[in-house]
């Protein structure tokens, strides 16, 4: 399956004047977003804990802890440094952090001011954390990482959980469940079921090898977009999706999210128009990002110009191909496209434009854009 | 062609005790490859001005400078706002600006304090450019681009560049040349030579067409590090390439560079090795990016060892599939990749380490990270 089907989203206005390229985030769009996963996940029962590595800005933190999430997930100590320093501390690092050097000592530092709870998926890794924060106030929590299909990170098998868990424990870590991030379910639409029953089977499975080792396995916490509320089932008691709040073209196409929830599109003004068959914008390679998933043509999608396919990216040119007799953009036209991947395109930017309806609001920093170590 | 042979940054050694993912910048490589440029433009009697888009540090272009460079290259007005900020005088804009609204007002008052040299393809663009400055004491110069068979930007035909240039100076503009990029002899080895050869013919049409109407062309110039100072001949009397400085694994594949040129690598942690046949690092795409060539399998070479592959990359993972029997770097080992192409990677970071020989010297700004517009 290649689509070049764009989301639409409608009534997406860009407000007039703005410096291209650009982020631009609608927020009555975001604000609803942020709504509509906290009423998922209360009429579930489960705790929303969004990953905020999609938009690293403490103020979209703050509308999501707003509209019922419990805290935060991030992926970096550098964003859990930032978001903290925001003044938000429920926070989870999703990640094996490998506690040596410089690290450790970050690590500490930020345990001792705001407690933490990490992600391990290694004795050697645990053994690392243990020694980071030794003889800290508040002993450092921890989940164990499960794989539950992704083959990303984390154990493959409940007794190896078991066995990192005791393990932890006997280091000095306090051992408090387990989470695991279903990501074989972005390989396309119908993946996403079986995604959110693997990821619920494999915590589930793995949550009972703790407790027969005496855990009390208070957090069981599955996470990704595509499997969303549908892992809100079984033993699982927290979800920590992240690109539903700005949404993008993947999530779209992958049925994950509404196509009028897009809250966040790249402004880009078209450059050239002097080789024939294309128009040159103005957003490349570090803006866009060539993140492309297999199902998907082209590096993002242009709602208005439904038939044009954003072809080629270099760092500061998008060649967009138009098809004979599709409507084209004009010399100078600004246009909004839908990026492909949204977390990485927001990397690119130090601040978002925050709008409503097309009407400029502010400017709000990408606080944590750079933070990935 | 797919190639997972990696180049041999031999004796890149890494300093100890850094907090990874990281840019490491060898110095003496980089001035060695800034020295062998300059030497080389100065052999074919052309002009050096190298592109800083690659590596967008002030420091770095200064290293250029004393090598022999003539003045710099940019892609964005940001970047020309950033590198004049840091005392660099000689600035051209390859590209197409479309001074409309803000970025108009920006580029009067840079070009107030600095005066620019832009690159034009469009009458529209030039009438906005020549507007923007409108009663600036010194008058805008630009040179007209050309496309030689990248089909980007740039005019098709010599009477397109002819209308152009004389519709430019009609406006106010001052016309001093033209310029390309060969963009298209990065599609494989064998292209190098081709398009080098279409930069020469087209450039040197293009200039006879201006001549013809009375304008002078003083400047007529090619670009990039494939073609190289193949690109110097004809009536070529600059180049513009850039990647050259720090190199990255695509131009080595290319033969654009030696492989001993490698002057740049990225700092990695091995963070998982709980999924059996493969390794994780901490350099995910908000790191290496997923800009691959068609003719590179994997998202980066790690020359240490040179039978894996650096399969998959999610944020702030790459999963390195390692081939049965292979070596593997072991968990918690910090290993040195080359990154598939340097210019959007470094755009991920806020400075570099720099270093000479595993010597930890400094860390330098990535001065125009996130100058896009």
């Amino acid at each position: 399956m290649r689509s070049a089907a764009p989301p639409i989203p409608e009534g997406f206005a860009i407000p007039p004047g703005l410096d291209t390229p650009c982020l631009v985030v609608d927020l009555d769009r975001a604000e609803a977003n942020a709504r509509r996963l906290g009423q998922g996940a209360a009429e579930r029962g489960v705790v929303l804990r969004p990953h905020i590595k999609t938009h690293k800005s403490v103020a979209l933190a703050r509308l999501q802890l707003e509209a019922g999430a419990a805290g935060i997930a991030v992926g970096t100590l550098g964003e859990a440094e930032v978001m903290a320093a925001g003044g938000i501390d429920d926070i989870f690092i999703g990640y094996p952090i490998w506690a040596e050097g410089p690290k450790a000592e970050r690590l500490r530092a930020l345990h001792t001011r705001t407690p933490l709870v990490v992600g391990v998926d290694s004795v050697a890794g645990a053994r690392l954390l243990a020694a980071a924060v030794a003889g800290a106030v508040t002993p450092l929590r921890v989940l164990v990482e499960i794989d539950s299909g992704a083959r990303r990170t984390g154990v493959t098998t409940p007794e190896a959980a078991a066995a990192v868990a005791r393990q932890a424990r006997d280091a000095g870590l306090e051992v408090i469940g387990v989470f695991t991030h279903g990501g074989h379910g972005y390989a396309a639409p119908e993946a996403r079921v079986g995604a959110a029953a693997d990821e619920v089977a494999s915590l589930g499975a793995a949550a009972d090898a703790l407790r027969s080792e005496g855990f009390a396995v208070e957090r069981i916490s599955a996470g990704s977009t595509p499997t969303g509320v549908l892992a809100a089932a079984g033993q699982v008691n927290e979800i920590r999706p992240g690109t539903y709040l700005l949404g993008d073209r993947q999530q779209v196409v992958l049925e994950a999210i509404p196509p009028d929830s897009i809250a966040l599109i790249v402004a880009a003004t078209v450059v050239s128009t002097s080789v024939p068959g294309q128009v040159v914008l103005d957003a490349g390679a570090k803006t866009l990002t060539k993140d492309r998933a297999a199902f998907l043509e082209g590096f993002g999608s242009m709602p208005a110009y439904p038939d044009v396919v954003i072809e080629r990216l270099f760092d500061y040119h998008a060649a967009v191909a138009i098809p004979s007799g599709a409507e084209a953009p004009r010399l100078g036209e600004v246009v909004a496209i839908v990026p492909n991947h949204v977390c990485p395109a927001v990397e690119q930017f130090d601040d978002f434009v925050v709008s409503r309806g097309g009407e400029f609001l502010d400017r709000w920093r990408v606080d944590a854009r750079g933070r990935s170590r």
